[in-house]
């Protein structure tokens, strides 16, 4: 059984525990937070806290507070040598006050408070500075029912980069597919198959091998309407870079 | 009993004509390509012809051909006063010849000849010239278990462009975000249930709403460090003009 303090109450911290909670093999001791209050509905199922000194002895003391506060934070934990560990996945691991064992948790997925969240499609990626810490952590990650993988924190760092093209910026992609849709009182909901069927593509095919569409084709006429049309400056903008960047992928360099 | 003449026999006409073929209420009477080997595996289940002057009575015809051909093969097309209608997103419908009783059937989706597709998850744009051709469109597009909407020239045009951005431009996020994590041997793999959990969060939230992220946060240390790790000026460019769109979006305008 392998005992966990959890640090933090925001997305990220809320969802572990609720997984950990429904899970063998791992026990959430304690759970801290600065202020109790976002804790209190949980009191009856775990000692809740609001005072670093009041931590006990536990495997793994997982850190899932805001980035800025990381370092601080483990330099007030009031012991040493043990296993500390945060969640981003853009602070170093040597952010962390180096009286710890030092890891790094960092689970590669867009977390909300409310969306129910399947661990399963949680990818853990787990990075050490030394190597016996990590048995222990992959454990605990496997425990969640999460694909594991050991990262360095080169890896970690582009996995949180490539996270953002992914995830926020195509976001507002999305966002611009309503803007534009909403201008003419076009229903965005239309555009929902084919979002969730161009996500589904890579799953299966690499991005380049499922690429379509004007910008490939390099079909003149089609860019050229479509840049007439948009009125929005932002829009255009982004239309033409990345019509760019698709022909720069596919061998044709300029609009 | 829907008659159908299919033409061309591209992605779109051959997904047609096999969703079609399982259908109840529609019959396709002939299939035509200027090439007829392309048709040749189909010969025991329809009357392939290669040559215009072949084409019987149907109830619609529809030309499911390159852009750029719509406009010549309708007016090659050896009748006229019949509902002729083509299959794309950014053609007008007054480009088929208007000897025709004009009209388009637009499937807001993304099709490849070996992906499966089910057209319950392929909206259908219809616009038509004359209301009365509308009601057997729209029965025909049912036929396929398809969502239909009826769209003007203008909706049409906005959908089509919108779907640049959230399948074509989507896609080249994703593949940028496969260079960036090869480019330090980590795995794209990784990315993948990231990617499908962004689509699925719109399909019940504005993309609005679903924002997170460091554009979003304004957290400027983290913005900074990306934009150094960015080797690639491309992606660099993109990064900057994304963050500024989401910072715009979100009411913040400068990087
Ligand atoms: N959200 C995601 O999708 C996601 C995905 C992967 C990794 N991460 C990483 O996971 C970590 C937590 O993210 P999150 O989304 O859960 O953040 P969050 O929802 O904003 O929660 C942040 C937590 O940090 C606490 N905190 C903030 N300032 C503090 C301070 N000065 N002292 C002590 N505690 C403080 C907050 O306490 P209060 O409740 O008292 O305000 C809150 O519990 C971050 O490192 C993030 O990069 C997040
Ligand atoms: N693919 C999609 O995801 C998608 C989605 C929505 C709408 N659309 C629209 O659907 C239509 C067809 O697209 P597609 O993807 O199926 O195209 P495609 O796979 O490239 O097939 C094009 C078809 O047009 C025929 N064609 C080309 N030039 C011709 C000519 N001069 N005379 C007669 N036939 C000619 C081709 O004949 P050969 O076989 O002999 O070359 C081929 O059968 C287009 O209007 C497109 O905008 C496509």
């Amino acid at each position: 059984m392998i005992s966990v303090a959890i640090l933090g109450a925001g997305n990220v911290a809320t969802h572990l525990f609720k997984a950990f909670s429904k899970k063998e093999g791992v026990f959430v001791s304690q759970w801290y937070n600065r202020h109790i209050d976002t804790l209190a509905s949980y009191k009856n199922e775990v000692d809740v806290i609001d005072d670093l000194s009041q931590l006990k002895d536990a495997d793994v003391y997982i850190m899932a507070v805001s980035d800025d506060v990381i370092a601080n934070l483990s330099s007030q934990l009031p012991f040493e040598n043990r296993l500390v560990v945060h969640t981003s996945g853009s602070v170093s691991v040597y952010d962390i006050d180096k009286k710890h064992k030092r890891g790094v948790l960092y689970p590669l997925q867009t977390f909300s408070k409310n969306a129910e969240i399947d661990f399963a499609n949680v990818p853990i990626c787990i990075e050490t500075i030394n190597k016996a810490c990590y048995p222990l952590l992959k454990q605990l990650a496997r425990s969640l029912g999460s694909p594991t993988k050991r990262v360095n924190s080169d890896q970690r760092r582009v996995l949180h980069l490539a996270a953002v093209f992914v995830n926020n910026f195509t976001n507002q992609l999305y966002r611009i597919g309503h803007e534009i849709t909403e201008s003419e009182g076009a229903e965005f909901d239309l555009l929902k198959p084919l979002i969730l069927e161009t996500a589904l593509k890579v799953q299966n095919h690499s991005p380049f091998t499922a690429q379509t569409g004007p910008a490939k084709r390099h079909d003149k006429k089609t860019i050229k309407k479509h840049l007439k049309a948009l009125e929005n400056p932002h829009h255009k903008n982004i239309y033409e870079l990345l019509t760019e960047s698709i022909q720069h992928t596919h061998g044709r360099k300029k609009l």
